[in-house]
């Protein structure tokens, strides 16, 4: 049984691996951490849980924490869990950082997009970029993983094969992103009030979005050569999913079964990869509450681009899932344990 | 192993179905039966079910099911069910009919309501109202269990306590209800587009909804004298969940410590249905996805009234899982075995 | 020409204020005030108003305004009008108070159920309740109007025809009511944030909600008895809207036909009260935009009971349309002016 | 005093001709057609109608309509306009056609993209594309007006300016576009209940949609040279609005002053066409229920392009708005003569 501590265990993120984790055969939450809600129960500030966790919120007290657990996961703010981890806690625990500060392995890279001032970039090195399709290997033995981001998720698994098979130019890349509201957290701004965001849809980060690095860097490691890419995210009314629509110029002509191919050569034996029938697209809602991404691509033969889609649950395979399959490789489990949950529907 | 056959498996309930019995342990379905979408694959129906289910949808020959499963679910319009049962075939397996054919002693209401003919009005007697929480011990023996309508399972578990125990006037019961769109089934009626739903409430079946004379029934068993009450549901314009308010007047003042203890008396050891803190009322998102019924009351001094409130997901606790909560009951499961699911939030 | 300013205009009722009398032939706005955003772009907190309202947000300096306008919209929090009306003011201008300060005549009652000190009883007893169409006589000559709560005036509309004839039986009155989420304003609460209401239905000040004894008042001046009732309301995702479902017991056996005479006698020539056609109950899809009241009703011969259902858009009719109505009334234009909105679908 | 016919009145943009045409003053609206609800009342079909539209339904003979009305608006599926239009009709009445029968100039192209016969092919060169800001003159003395596509309305005004003064390169335009579902229509399929489209975002058209090639011509026109790009809509749950999110590479370094002198020289005196303040994007709640698009854009240095953003409400700009600004054009009438609608939020 894996002992678990989470730090910012009241978010969206944490509380979906609070749901994820009770429903795990090997994992047990021993430690709900809570800056806002400390001494709080838990099932008051989800009445979800009510009967199902009986557990008070706690602070954040890592070294103590440290002491109880086998793995933390910090779903926090940038900047909370690189000001927190230190070699004494590594050699006691694994930490799985939901945040992004130990993505980007270039220090002022990181500081230049986050805006902010990098606590422990000792550590960056040694970090695991959490992507499991991706960096398995790696993941296995990591100390310390830098869970992806939501949006770079769903966006690098689909133009991955074609990046890293370098049938696209990569100058060309552009993601247009769409995203549930929860991917906005928690927090009481009135821009994610009901009203604001409801019957309607807008663009943010335009030029500017903080996974733009992070997608570029994952895609330069894919296609050995650095990418630089455009990158527009999207405000939509519902609240979980995100659909990552990706043009980019085919270097040359390619048939649908040619580029068929290169998908199931990297994912015919991933559980969490789907690459759809030809023709069918992904959706957020066949996905919902799930751990899949469903990805699939279109030829557009009058402009010699293809179109590359993907779709996951937000804070499922863009969060907390994806933290429990890292924990479950790094912990020599079945990668899909505790995982295998349908989506639901409607 | 429980096989199982699913009679409309591509509706909404009837994907629900699926849904929960694919991550039922004790479970395997063998048949997932469709007059729409005869021979198509269900993947290509329901996107979730992609790389899922490899099925492919079957028609209705309820003879040549009947000898492969140990339970068929018929998840169909009402009159179906009813068209269909004879003693052969419940010699040869059991059925779990989600529609009303079975759940009204009295034919001649049945038909009044309804407004159609009953098909074998002889096995009536023998079904049992799967209520599980009311009726657990005739559930266990039954051939044919009629399971719950979703309004019903919400007003009567929110009012059971009180009707039962008598302390209030029956005769003053008003239950207003409000459910989410899957209710209304997945036919291409324009009244259920999304542009007619959403940004909408509207009330529907004023003074005639079908699910009145269930409700009526229930309750009069539980209060051993006729009750006649006011029910009307309402159109929410979300995916899932119903919310049912109820008024009633209390015979004599009671106080909250007495009323809970009503409440705990029968609902204390049951594992889906929670009677939330004081001052905690049920909203549907806290139940979404899982087969819990949230409950609660306030006595309003003023009026001398109590109101009781009743949240469940429709498609779960209202339809499909309950549906599978009887089934575990027949075959001498646990009886959430399978239907552990927590909440799903947001 | 009337000269109109805005005590804040920044919340949801105050920006339906202005969206409506920009429109309006006879209004023109001069102080758009707002507490959160003074000397900001009134159209950089409200981009609908981009290249249509120039002006800056300025303070509250109620003295300063009345020298300048001809009547003053209050769409505060309770207790702001309270604090500035004096009769040096009401000497200068008009004051339309969009909060509760003035709906309740008992001082007592309005501090019991608010929670707070009534900060100028003195003008309680002159000012008029502006539910126009039942105060139409008093409204043209005050000073000072109450505009009413949505709740209230939706509640209040749809039951008034059978209070004032005296059929229903006035202590069994139960309103259960649903409201979008425009209701709870603009403030950055966890609550009201997107994800939290979004697929969801709750009820809230469940035997307390405030609008209870402004309900109440009407009703007993209506019926001329005391009326005390059960009013229950529920929070519905979506922006706008506001569905009063009530219950009362018929005093005698009355036919539609009866019924629909009473409610015509009072609303025929009503513009904005539209009583529906028989089996055709309110949605509040078809009033949204509007200033339109939709009633209906519904008699239940099994229970003895009438149904009483009406719709408004809350931000209109519920508050700022009915703000401007009263206006009208009190500078003698035509009452509809300006608010001859057709209802926007989808 | 303008008289209108519309044939196709009772789908989304047909009632949305209404609610306009209802609120102008110098039209009126003599002939609500409809092929489904022929001699039903038009308020039974769309209840905010009621006490406000007092006609039946009535059929599609366009010969005895044109006898009696001064413009004949076709708010119809493809083809049934270019099936009805000819010389006798054209000379008693205006034609303005929402549907794409005479958007596109060259009828072979049409015939491949929309999969249907041309009926009128002698009309289209007589037809003017109605996107007023750009083809007013044409419009003017028109007799038969091609009223644009909701997408193509909301892209081209936003790329215009720049392809048109040649400082985009018009080979690497990728438009992404994003729509609320009253642009399906309202016919009753089952891929626009609420419960398929709520909670959810998909792609759709993928390369195939049939706006691009409308986009295309006009981007060609513009440009002067023949332009091919990526068009991809995505179907979003809300009711009203589209965004469009447009890319291309700029020819050369450009300032974001230089831009916003190119777009102020095309839009500085239109009404219709907000150029937001910098760094502000489109976002349809700003514009939803007026005729305004909003504009903007913003450079991105990284990667030389430039990302052209467009909001406008899809039934309104997108559909009968500009339709009805088409009909003000052509009877001289002021060109925003009802339509002043200021946007309604939320």
């Amino acid at each position: 049984m894996v002992k678990v501590g989470i730090i910012g265990s009241t978010g969206y993120a944490g509380q979906e691996l609070v749901r994820i984790l009770l429903q795990h055969p090997e994992a047990e939450i021993v430690w709900y951490g809570s800056k806002s809600y400390i001494d709080k129960k838990y099932s008051e500030v989800f009445g979800n849980m009510f009967q199902i966790v009986d557990d008070t919120c706690m602070g954040e007290n890592i070294e103590k924490l440290a002491d109880k657990v086998d793995v933390i996961f910090t779903a926090t703010p940038q900047g909370l869990c690189s000001s927190l981890v230190n070699e004494d806690i590594l050699k006691k625990t694994k930490i799985i950082d939901l945040s992004a500060d130990f993505r980007i392995k270039d220090v002022n890279r990181y500081e230049k997009w986050y805006g902010i001032k990098h606590q422990s970039p000792s550590f960056i090195e040694e970090a695991v970029y959490g992507l499991c399709e991706i960096n398995r290997t790696y993941i296995k033995n990591a100390r310390l993983i830098a869970n992806p981001g939501c949006f770079p998720t769903c966006t690098i698994l689909s133009i991955y094969p074609l990046a890293k098979e370098g049938v696209i130019d990569m100058n060309t890349v552009i993601t247009d992103a769409k995203s549930g509201v929860s991917g906005a957290g928690r927090g009481s701004k009135i821009a994610n009030l009901y009203c604001e965001v409801n019957e309607s849809i807008k663009p943010y980060g335009v030029t500017s979005h903080r996974h733009t690095p992070e997608i570029e860097d994952q895609l330069s490691y894919a296609s050995g050569k650095e990418v630089i890419i455009n990158f527009t995210p999207h405000l939509v009314p519902m609240n979980r999913g995100i659909l990552a629509t990706s043009y980019a110029t085919l270097k040359e002509k390619l048939s649908y079964s040619d580029v068929k191919a290169l998908y199931d050569k990297y994912y015919k034996d991933e559980y969490f990869v789907r690459v759809l029938d030809e023709n069918v697209f992904p959706e957020t809602r066949w996905v919902e509450g799930s751990n899949f991404t469903d990805v699939n691509f279109k030829i557009d033969e009058r402009t010699g681009r293809i179109i590359m889609i993907g779709a996951i649950d937000n804070i499922v395979k863009g969060a907390a899932g994806q933290a429990v399959q890292n924990m479950n490789i790094m912990f020599g489990l079945e990668e899909n344990m505790g995982l295998k949950m349908v989506p639901v529907f409607p």
